[in-house]
C-alpha cells in the first residue's frame, strides 16, 4: 500500500539502479557480508570451519525469496535504530538450527560494520550501473563530435548569437566533461574500503587477530582493505557522494543544451522518440533530455547533505550516520537516472544541420561583424564605426549601404560565410578526441 | 523486488506520512481531481452531468484496489515524461465504455493540472499528519516544561557549564520553537490553491467559462482558488517547503539536546523505550531522538532543491516541475518522520533531577563565580582576582583558600546554591506557557 | 590589500544592501543596542540616569568615525570568539572616562544578545532595501501586464511551442510570485523581536527587573517583545533566511524568462541598457536580468546553511551560531543585489509584440492545431489523423493539401488567428491586477 | 564604508587565504593573465615583440599600487556584467601610450578566458594556503596519535559509553580523514588547466596559432593545458569545490570531537589558548574548535551552488558562470579559515589522561560487561543474565551481588581494566603512521 518508486521510477531512468539499491538488495547484502565475515574469521581459525559453512548456509537460505519478511524486519528495526540487530537475531536463530552457537555469528563485528560494508558494495554494483550508463552517454556525445566536427552551428553566449562554431565543438564539450565525471566516479567506486572495527572500532572481540581478520574479509569482497575501521571517517562515503555530484554537473550541461536546441525557434536536434501531447501533435517534447535534466538537479543538494554529514562525533554518531543511508541511495538513483536517460536523448539525437545553418544567417552577418570590419579596415578609417552601426540598427550588413560601399557583394557572402571562420573547431575536436582514444585514465 | 522504504521508514518514523505520498495515493488522487474537474464543468454546463456521473463512476472502479495496475502506468509514463498522459488515457477507455465522449474526460485541463492539485492535496493530508506529531512534540515539551519549571540544571554555553537555568526553561525554548514551527505549517497547508489553467495557462478550453470551472474545482476540493494558474509560480510549492524546513530546524534542537543530556556522563534525561544493544547491556540509546535528528538533517538540503528548482521557463518548465515530485514527497517524509520520533522522545522522556543536580556540582561552585565576586565585592577590593584564579587553578570554590577566608561556608553554600540563582527562569516558563494557552494564532 | 565587494559587488546590484551589513554597520549597531540596553536598564532605576546618560555619550563617541579601530578589533576578537566582548572592553574602558563603572556597561548581557539584536536590526535595516526592490520589481512587472494584458505570444511548454498566450498574462504571474514573495519577506521582517537573556538565558544577572528591561529593550528598538530569550531558537533567523529564499525563487523565474525571450532568436524583449562587447558590436545581453539570475541563484544553498544551523544546543552553540552571520549578510546580499538588478531589468524591459507576433507564425498554424482539428470535426471523421499527420511532417497547415480540402484558407487563417484563441489570458491579468490593487494583505 | 571582513575574518581564520582572493588579487591576476597572453601570442609571432614588452610594461604599471581604481573599475563593470570588459580597457589606454595599437592587447581572448584563468591561479594560490593547514592539522593529530597511542578513554557511541580506546586511536582516525582530504585537494589544484578559447570557444580569433598559443599560456602560467577550452565544462570548477568540501568534511569530526571532549563534564581535552569571559572565569571555551567548526558548516552548501551552477548553456552561461565568483572564494575563506583554526586547536591540544581515566571508571566496569559476561560463563549458565540485569540496576558490577558471587574483586579488577581490552588500538595506530610516513601519495 505504501509502495513508491514503480509511478515515477521509470521516467526517471532509474530502474536499473534502484534494483542495486533496493530493500531487498540491502538485505541480501548485509547477509552477504556476514557470510563473509565467518569465513575471514575461520580463515584464522577464530571461528570453526563448520561452523561457517553452517553460517553461510543460513545466509543462502534467508537470501533465498521468502527467506526473510522485510516489512517484518524493518519494524522490528525500530527499537534499535538500524536493520542489522535484528538481521543478526534472525541469522543466529538460523545458524542455530544448523548447531551453531550464538557467538560464532557476526563475531566481533558491531552493526556499523555490516550495514557500512554492505553500503560501498551497493554502491559499487550501483555505481558500476550508473558508470554504464555514463560510458555510453560519453560514447554518444563523442560520435556526435565526429560525425559533426564541422557541422556549423552559431555559437550563443549570454543568449546571443556570438560567432560560429560547430555542432561537432559542442558535443566536444559535452564528452569531455562526462570524461571527467567518468574517471572520478571509477576511481571513487574502485577503492572503496571494507568497514570492521567492532563495537568500539579497536577490533577488540577479534583480538589478536582483527587484523587478518579485516583484511582477510577486505580480499574475500573484493574491497580495499582500510587501514583504519572508517566508522567515523566519512570521507569514504564523502569522496563518492562528491564524484557522482560532478557526473551529474558533467549531465547537467548537454541536457540544458539539448533542450533549447530541440525548442521550435531553434529546432537544430529532436529525439528520436520524443514525447507527445495527444491535445498537440505538433508537440515534439525532448523527454529523455528533460528528466535528465530532472534528476541531475536534485544531486547537488543530496551531496550537501552527505558532506554536511561528515561530523561524527566519537566512535559512532547519533543521526549523522543515518542521515546517509537513504540520502547516498538516492543520489545513485538521481545520478544513475539522468545518465541513463541522458544516453537515451544523446545516443537517438536527430541532428538537424538545416536548422543550424539557418539559424546562423538569422543576423544576416552581423555574427561575423569583427571579421567583417578587419577586411574594411584595409579601405576605411571608419570601418569599425561602420559596421557597429550598422549592427545597433539591426540591418543586415549586405544591406546596409555604408557596408556595401565598401565591400562588395562577393566579398560580403565570403565573409560573412561561418564556414570560413570556424577557427580551431575541427582540431579541436580532432585533439579531444584523440586524447579519448588515447584512453581516459 | 525493487521495493524500498519498508526496511529503512519505520525507523525513521515516516510510515504514516509515507502512505499519504505513495505511489497509489498519487494515482487515486489524481483520479480524484479528475473526478472533481468532471462536476466543476458540470456545474456550469460545459460538460453534460450524466458524463460527469460516468466519469465519476469511472474513477471510482480505476481507484478501486486492482483497478489499476500501476507498474504498467509507470511504464508508460516514460515517453511522455508525466504520469497524467497515461492516466487520462485510462480514464478515457473506462469512461468510453460507460458511454463516454473522450473529450469530456480532462476537460480543457493539461497534466500538470492534474499533478500539481494533486500534489497539493498530498501535502494537505501529509501535512496534517506532521501537524499532529508536531503538535504532540509541542505538547510534549511544554508539559516537560511545566513540570520542571523549577528543576536545576546547568546552563551551558559552548560546551562548558555557564550558570545555572532549569530545565523547565530549556524544554520551553523547545516547545516555543516548536509552537512557531507548527503555526508556519499549518498556515502553509491551509492556503494551498488548485491549479487548472489549461495548456497554456489561458484556460482557452474552457473559455468563457474558464475561471467559473477553475473557483469550482477549486470549492469542490477544499482548496484556496487561485488567482493566477501556477504552473510556473513555484512559490506555491516553496512556500510549504519552507515552511516544513522551518519545522525540521525546530526539532533539531530538542533531538540534539536530548542526545547529549542522555549521554552515559551527563545522564540528565533518558528514553522511556532506548534502544539497546546484544553485546553491551549498559547501553540505553535514544533512538527515537537520534532518528528524528538524522531525519532532520536531511531536510535543509531538501528545501534548497525546492527553492532551486523555481526557475521555471515560459508556461511549462523543462525539468525544474519533475524535479519537485519526489523531493516534495521526501521532504514531507523526513519531516514527518522527525516529528513521530521527536514526539516519541519527548512523550517518553525521564529527567533525572538528581543528574541534573549532581552535574551543577561538578564545579565546586564556580557557576556561581560572579555571583561570589560580587559578595565577596563587599569585603575585599581583590575579589575578581581571588575569584578569578581560584577559578583558573580548577580548585572548588570552598577549598580554596583565599576565598574561605573572606566568606564563611554556610555564605558559600547559600551563594553557590544553584536554586538561588536561577533568574527568571520561572517566570520565563510561566510566561511562554501562558502565551501558548492563550494560543497559537 | 584584502577588501572584497568593490570589483564585484555593483556588478551584483549589491550596494545598497551591503552598506547595511559592513563591518562599520555591525558595529555601530551592537553599539547602539548597548546603549538601548542602558537605557532600558536605566527606566527601571537597575542603572543609574547619569551613567546612563554616559554610556550614551560613549557610544556616540565610539560610533563616531575614527572611533573604533575595526581592523583592531576584528583582532581582539580571536580569542573569545565573537567581536562583542572586546566591544564591551572599549566601551567600558570610554565609559570610565566618563565616570561609569564597568558593571553599569552591558548590564545583564551577554555577548550574544548583543550581537542577535544587532543582527535584526541589521536584517530589518536590509531588509527594507531589499523590499523596495523587490516592490520596484513586482510595480514593473505588473505594469508591463497591464500594458500587454492583450499582446499575443506564443505560449512554450516543455521547450515546445504549445498554444497562444499574451505577454501581460506572462508578466502577471512575475508579478503575482514577487507579491507573494514581498509579502512573506515584509512579514517577516517586521516581527523581528529583541534578544536579551544573560549568560545562561535566565536574566540573571537583571532578576527581579529582567523581564521589564527585555520588554523595555524591544520598545526602545521598535523591535518585538521576545516571549522567551532565543539564544538557542533560530526559528527566528530561520524565519527571515526563507522568507529571502522565497524571494529569490520568486526572481528566478522572470530572470530566466528575460533571458530567453532577449535571445538572438526570439528577441521578444530586451533590456534598455544591455551590455555590449567590444569585439561583438551586434551584441545586446540582458545583464540586468543575467546578474539577478547569478545572485538569486546563490541563495537556496545560504537558506540550507541557515536551516542546517538551527541545532543550537544547549544554552549557547558551539559554531551553528558563528555560521550565521556571514550566511545571513551574504542571503541579504544575494536577495536584494537580485531584487535591485531584476527591478532594472523589469523597470526597462523594451517588448517587441513584432517579434511575438512572428514567433507565433513558426509553425504555421500548428499550435492551433486542437482547434483546427475541432473546427474540421464537423466536416470529416479524419480530422484528428489529418491534422496530427500534418504536424508531424512539419507543414504549415495552410499548405497541407488534405487541410486545404477541408478548411478554406479564409477559415483556415481566422482558426489559426493567435489574438482569437486567448482564453482567458486578459481576464486573468485583470483578476490579479485587481487583487493587486486591492492590496497585498 | 561597505567595508566587510576585518571584523569577522580574524575570528574564522580566513585572513591569509582572503587576501589571495581580494580584489587587488583578483585585478593583479587578470592582469597577470592579459601579459603572459602577450607573451604567448609573441612567441609564435602573432603580436610583436615590442608590443609584448610595451603590454608587460603596462601591466605593471596598473598592478602597482595606485595603478588602479578599483572603485571605478568595479562600477565600470556593471553594463557588461564582468570587470575584465574595463580593465582590458585601461589595458589599452595605458599600452596605446607606449605605442601598442589596441588589437594586440587582449589578443584573440574573451573575457571569460582572462576570468577564469585567474580564477584557477586564485585557487591555486588560496588552495596552497589552505593545503599548509590542512598538513598542519593533520600532523598535529598525528602527532598526538604517536603520544597517546595506548592512553585509555573510553569509546561512546550513540552518545553511550561502549568500550574503552585510546585517544591515540580516535587522533589517528582525524589524521587518516585529513590526509585523505589533503591528497584530494593537492590532486584537484596541481592540475588546474588554462583558459583560452575566444570569444566562441574556437580560438578563431588566433587561428591557426590558437592551439600552440593556448599551450604556451599554459606552460607560461604553469597550468596544465587544456584538451579543450571549458567555458562551460565546469568539472573543472566543481572538481576543485568538491575537493575543498572534503576537507571540510574531514575537519568537521576533529572539532566536533574536541569541543565535546572540551566540555566542563568530559574535560578530556582542552585548548592552550582558550577563549575566556569576562563575567565567567572558570569558562575555557575551544574557541579555535568552535570557529573551525562554523566554517566547515558552511562549506557543504557552497559545494552544492557550485554543482547546481554547471549547467551552463551553449557557449557561456547567463548567470550560471557569474553565481561562480564569489561563491569559489568563499568557499576558499572557509575551508582555509576551518583549517588555520583546527591546525591551532590540535597543535596546542592539552590532552587530560586523568580525566579519561576517570571517564572510564564512571560506569563501574559496565563497558566491559561483554568481557566480564564471558569470563562468568565458564562458572554459570546465567552469566548474560546476571550481568544484564546488573546493567539495567544501574549497579556497578563490583558492588553487585550476584556478579561478586562468582568473581572476585581480584578477577573484577582485571577484567574491568581498560587498559586490558583495547583490542588493535595501538596496531591500527602504528599501521595508520606506518602508511603515512610512507607518505600519502
Amino acid at each position: 500500500m505504501s509502495t513508491r518508486g514503480e509511478l515515477f521510477d521509470p521516467i526517471f531512468g532509474s530502474e536499473r539502479v534502484r534494483d542495486e539499491v533496493s530493500d531487498r538488495a540491502w538485505v541480501t547484502t548485509m547477509l552477504e557480508v556476514e557470510a563473509a565475515l565467518a569465513r575471514a574469521a575461520a580463515s584464522v581459525g577464530v571461528i570453526d570451519a563448520a561452523h561457517c559453512g553452517a553460517i553461510e548456509r543460513s545466509v543462502s537460505e534467508l537470501a533465498a525469496p521468502g527467506g526473510i519478511d522485510i516489512v517484518e524486519l524493518g519494524r522490528s528495526a525500530v527499537n534499535g535504530g538500524n536493520p542489522v540487530i535484528p538481521l543478526v537475531g534472525l541469522l543466529r536463530e538460523r545458524a542455530a538450527t544448523h548447531g551453531v552457537p550464538g557467538d560464532q555469528v557476526h563475531r566481533g563485528a558491531t552493526s556499523q560494520d555490516i550495514l557500512d560494508t554492505a553500503l560501498v558494495l551497493l554502491i559499487r554494483r550501483a555505481g558500476a550501473v550508473v558508470l554504464e550508463d555514463l560510458t555510453a552517454a560519453a560514447d554518444a556525445a563523442a560520435e556526435l563530435a565526429r560525425l559533426h566536427r564541422t557541422t556549423p552551428m552559431v555559437a550563443r553566449t549570454l543568449g546571443q548569437q556570438a560567432l560560429p562554431t560547430t555542432f561537432g565543438l559542442l558535443a566536444a564539450t559535452w564528452f569531455v566533461a562526462l570524461d571527467t565525471a567518468t574517471r572520478r566516479v571509477r576511481s571513487a567506486i574502485s577503492s572503496l574500503p571494507v568497514s570492521l572495527g567492532g563495537a568500539a572500532g579497536t577490533l577488540a572481540g577479534l583480538h589478536p587477530e582483527g587484523l587478518r581478520i579485516a583484511d582477510a574479509l577486505a580480499d574475500d569482497l573484493g574491497l580495499a582493505r582500510a587501514g583504519l575501521p572508517w566508522h567515523t571517517d566519512r570521507t569514504v562515503v564523502a569522496d563518492v557522494a562528491t564524484a557522482f555530484g560532478l557526473a551529474a554537473g558533467a549531465m547537467s550541461k548537454p541536457a540544458t543544451d539539448i533542450i533549447a536546441m530541440a525548442s521550435t525557434e531553434l529546432a537544430e536536434v529532436s529525439e528520436n522518440d520524443p514525447g507527445g501531447s495527444s491535445a498537440m501533435p505538433h508537440k515534439q517534447n525532448p523527454t529523455s533530455a528533460i528528466t535528465a535534466r530532472a534528476s541531475a538537479r536534485r544531486v547537488p543538494a543530496l551531496v550537501a547533505t552527505v558532506l554536511a554529514n561528515t561530523d561524527h562525533e566519537f566512535q559512532r554518531a547519533s543521526g549523522a550516520w543515518h542521515a546517509e543511508w537513504e540520502t547516498v541511495t538516492t543520489l545513485l538513483r538521481c545520478t544513475g537516472g539522468a545518465a541513463c536517460r541522458l544516453s537515451g536523448s544523446l545516443g537517438g539525437l536527430v541532428v538537424h544541420p538545416d536548422a543550424m545553418a539557418r539559424n546562423l544567417e538569422i543576423t544576416g552577418g552581423l555574427i561575423l561583424a569583427e571579421r567583417v570590419t578587419a577586411a574594411m579596415s584595409t579601405r576605411t578609417d571608419r570601418a569599425r564605426e561602420i559596421v557597429t552601426r550598422a549592427a545597433r540598427s539591426g540591418h543586415r550588413l549586405d544591406e546596409d549601404p555604408e557596408v556595401t560601399e565598401h565591400l562588395s557583394a562577393v566579398e560580403l557572402e565570403e565573409l560573412t560565410d561561418p564556414a570560413n571562420y570556424l577557427g580551431h573547431a575541427a582540431d579541436l575536436v580532432d585533439r579531444a578526441l584523440a586524447a579519448r582514444s588515447g584512453g581516459p585514465s
